[in-house]
């Protein structure tokens, strides 16, 4: 069974807590608990890890690398816009990711328009809040030729 | 039935002859039907559209608000860094609409990284071929409300 | 008797549809109407010309240099901030022209604050709704030494 | 009777003996009357206020609030570039204005493209000369909802 | 006793009577007063001046430097982000001041980001409203090492 | 016999007729006769196809494409600097083309300085009037192994 | 008795012991215990953290949060310029806080100027050395209503 | 007996008193003597301005203007960085201008590099302090025809 | 028999020993004799010069002035970028000038889409290999009235 | 014997295993292990940190002070790009120390080309590889005034 | 007697012969005679050195050095904006300099507004034609002490 | 036995005589005659050059690659920062290079901080003074494979 990691970056432990008028009142445990099941159900094992440390969330891609994991589906909060060590980390894993924002980044501060991570992602889902990482998962599924859950 | 319209930019009326290493083999009639089959499946009417006219899809954009199309998937292709014109038609419509790109802009020439229609659309899908159109129909579906269809 | 051509561009058509807020719930044709009585209270043959295409603008302008039309008053919306066809049709035309904005565009996106026309235009006249019409009207009587409608 | 407020910034006082080839061999006094007397003609009082004096200006504006002026039109000349007391002076004074200029800013300097005013400003009027004046009284007028001189 | 200049730049001589939703509804007498008693009770004689006129500024921090003035509390207003003319002034006093802004310049238009004096000052302090000015003199009374008011 | 299509772009179907001073008094059909006649003389046969339509001119790249267009020589005019249609219709065609100004564009407006098409065209020709299709015709003609006229 | 909480970025636990001439002689444990009296002295409990680790900074706010803390006052050093994941909690953590530097940031390299805070403080205190942690517990114990220690 | 205006802007006033170190310990009064004696020796009559108001400056350029004034030597001081109305005004006197800096002013502030003035001044002299001015009046002399003092 | 200048700037003398995949296998000599056999059926002289040193080739075109040279082909190679002497000899000279650059420039290092010489030259001629210089001397013969070798 | 601290920032501890076409095959434990024997050999005591934390490497460079370290060799990977953390970690701590990088960073992604060390480093060292940590420890063993090795 | 270097740079050999109406019709023989003359009147001893080469101008700084020059002053004409060597050199000479340009630089091109030279010279000149080297060596023989002409 | 060749740039001949207190008092003789002797200790033949002419740098360069140079080091002092004759002589040689600097260029002017060589050398060495020749042989010696000179 093929393995996905998602990884939330800085302040995505808040989801639910947080302006539940953007991000929805639904906890990251909820959202992660769902994706889950969902990704069993087109025949994927998602492993789920949170940091808001920079440096773990760099060991936690390098330790992906050994464990074999087939993707990685990344929402890198605000390190999107400001690590160069998480960039690096993901191009040496050499681990085909997607990387998710569930608020529109482009409608925000423009600083936040900046990715370290887009040009070496195999794609980007933008603004669909925590659908996107529903949204990521078919991607990455259909990406390792998983049958489509019909 | 909820009403969807795909638009798509100049030059993809060439998909399947052009670049079949970068795009894949399938021509967009064949997308399209595709992509029509899984808009019915989740119970929604898609259009197309296709034009290399920077004022034919204004027009149609406009076009769309008159006939009451519930959520538009766009794909603007290089109008996307250069059509002010077609953010105002999306503007005035008030048509929710999600901007897809089939390959990373983020990893391709620097005028590509800008784009005149994210900031105001619901969301944003990059780099995923003809699939980033099927993940646009769920998003889409899911926006308005449809059952799942599992 | 002095021809006056009315130039509007891009989603012009909308007007009286689109945000009555901000542009009013005057239609286009009901303000091309009173435009037209006005300049002809001054002796001025006021034709009108509305298009999405900026191919289509660019040919009308070089049209209007056969006619013979006197003044030229554009409404270039989008194609303000992207059109070098128009200013070059405009700069061929050798007819001149007042370039109007029924919004403020200076309080708007910053891409909005530069013209392709302003520094080629004999005046400017920004942020008056259809009212600047009215004004840019009387602008090219006075330059065309139409004696006052007092 | 409502009240205007004509404001002419530096420089401006040497009109008609400077540079006539662009601005005129019309004085200031010549064309304050004559925009007086128009004004007058659509049941306007215009007051008239020049100064070479960034401070008075700042000084001006503040005094027009307490005396119950309806409408501002300001060409303020060189201090549109350089001036944020101005700007900061219009904002508190929370009467609409019109900027004005003579020349056609957007053919001269770069850095009189720049304007610390218009986008505050109700509408912008550049490049017809005196006549600039007599357009904004217009525009003034039709704001506060005077019926039209004819 | 040590004397302590308190200078207020264009506009704020309207504090209380504009945006009092912003700047609170006391006059900039009222402030004053309350900031000399302050100064008094920490065993300075604090004197004040406003002005609008970028010169009357230059002229005032000039005097004070032949006054003996031992430490100068200055809020620019619009002058911050333009007058080298009153940071020369500064420089050339030799007296160590305090710059003082009431609302958050950080959080309006980017022009007022820049202050020409804010890297000669020996403090800032923003955002605080009217009690910036009592902080500033809290920190100029430390500096000159007179005892605290408790 | 290998086929050259000549494209003009907008505005340039005013040749002749416009600043004759700049551009000659030849116009646009006089031009292509002779430059027609010139391809024929190196054993070239060319087509010629002239619009102000950005949509047009990338459908016809397109279609290029199909007829087995050997060699493409393009006048973009104002779309040099606009149009990342056109950029993306010549790269999927696949044909070589080489980019004619007649004018020197880096002797006019700074915008006039980028071309979106100048790097991935096989040669840039700036500056010699119409003399510059003949020479593009020239390397055409020696890219494509035809014998010298001589 | 409300609760503030004092957090100091990377660095500053070596204040007294680092350039001793720029930033006092004093040890960061005895500014915390002086700040702690004063706070108290103003009826507010004050808590104190330093971390080396901007992981550890934003947890330490996110928890701030929870604990019902009223107010924080924070000098973000380093992570000032470079943290946008601070800013994120501090964001969603819907405490007022204060931004405080000991040197004069603006005197300093250029980089030093921007500040990823600023914009969303309450207010922002620079130059004072330890007495800016004194002066923000005041404007903070002010904010919060509490009597004045006199 | 040609007439010589020598303008003093913002802070100069101080000469003498400020920074003797840079500027020298000579005061303004003395260095004007010395500079009239000088230019009279050249059978040239030399006036005297200075203020720290933009708006007196721009007066009295105006006012040179009428009373015939030959030439203008200006030390415009902070202005030269920030003043347009002082541009506009020398641009309007038509008098031919020199200006003069003290100081190296590329070697200081890099806001200082840029000045409103230079590039329509009749000529430039930078860093040779007071003695500048008379290099000034030697030059204007020699401009104006006037016979070598030896 | 009217001259022509043939100028080629540094590492051109490398020519056929280096990269000759990119820039073919024909020594400097090669070309430039066929250049002048070229020239010669034209009824033109031309001599050729290439140096390695700014200087050399500064000089080169002022002594060009005097020998009366009619037109000048240069390729100045890595001068292009970074000799406004190079420019100021041309400008002096009065000579009218072609440049020339063997590969596609615009292709490049984005340094090299610079040229100091472009906006003076009479035409620009880039990407055709040692073509390019029989092109130029097409152009400039045809410039020159000399009658066409056919 | 002096003791020399080597510090190597995110993803290093990879070495080894990533991408050892650039970087080589040897893991950073060979490399540490060759290293210190040379510092050995040379009379230098070399103690080795590695962490992905940039809190954990601003930590490490402060004990380094306490220790009495002699001299660091820092490779910061990513946080030369990112960090000021680090900058201000090892401003304060008065060692000096050499910026190594194992590859050439000026030819990688442009954001590579800025350092926030670089200007405090008494030198740097870019592209050799492993080699770069022993030409580090010869250049700080010389500065040590070391006797060579030979 | 002191002796005074006058370095003339590339192009400045033709000054008679070039451009008459901008640079007179002296030549660069004649204006070297008189300024020498003009040297030697104050007691001095001028010599001159004119080369197109960066290279000699910088080794004949170099040599000015070992001669015991008092003073140089430069017209280093366009390697003003391009020699950082020009500038090492005059750095390390330790020589006092003066920079000199004919004409108004800052009316001219951009690109000429930046000089490599002006921060570490004593003074600059611009704007006045040959006059210039007379005012530079007046400055000059004043910096060294030399009794007035007079 | 391979051949070195050490190339340095203009005004290090002065070397030893110019700021002793950063360069050091050994000339470059001195340096040069180490240089050597260090080289041949590790079984390499070096050969010298300097020169402050651009173009006899570029030449030298040529020439090595005819000499069978194996490896050159290169201290291009101000050439680093303007030369692309020099990039380009160095590209063409195809022999790898290491680009060293004495004094640390990060720490001085912003111009100094772009190199036209860094982004094609094997590897640069920066602010070691002399030393950093050393250096360069070393990591030569390194990759050409000869044997280490213990």
């Amino acid at each position: 069974m093929p393995q996905l990691l998602l990884i939330n970056g800085p302040n995505l432990n808040l989801l639910g807590n947080r302006e539940p008028g953007v991000y929805g009142s639904r906890t990251l445990d909820d959202i992660v608990d769902e994706v889950q099941r969902h990704a069993a159900s087109l025949g994927l094992d998602l492993v789920h890890f949170q940091s808001n440390h920079e440096g773990e969330l760099v060991t936690r891609v390098q330790q992906a690398s050994r464990e074999g994991v087939s993707y990685i589906v990344i929402n890198p909060a605000a390190y999107t816009h400001t690590s160069i060590a998480l960039r690096d980390a993901l191009l040496a894993s050499d681990i085909p990711f997607i990387e998710v924002h569930l608020s529109n980044i482009h409608a925000r501060e423009s600083f936040r328009r900046h990715s370290y991570l887009s040009d070496i992602a195999s794609g980007v889902i933008v603004g669909f809040g925590p659908s996107g990482y529903r949204l990521a998962i078919d991607a990455a599924a259909s990406a390792l030729g998983m049958p489509r859950s019909t």
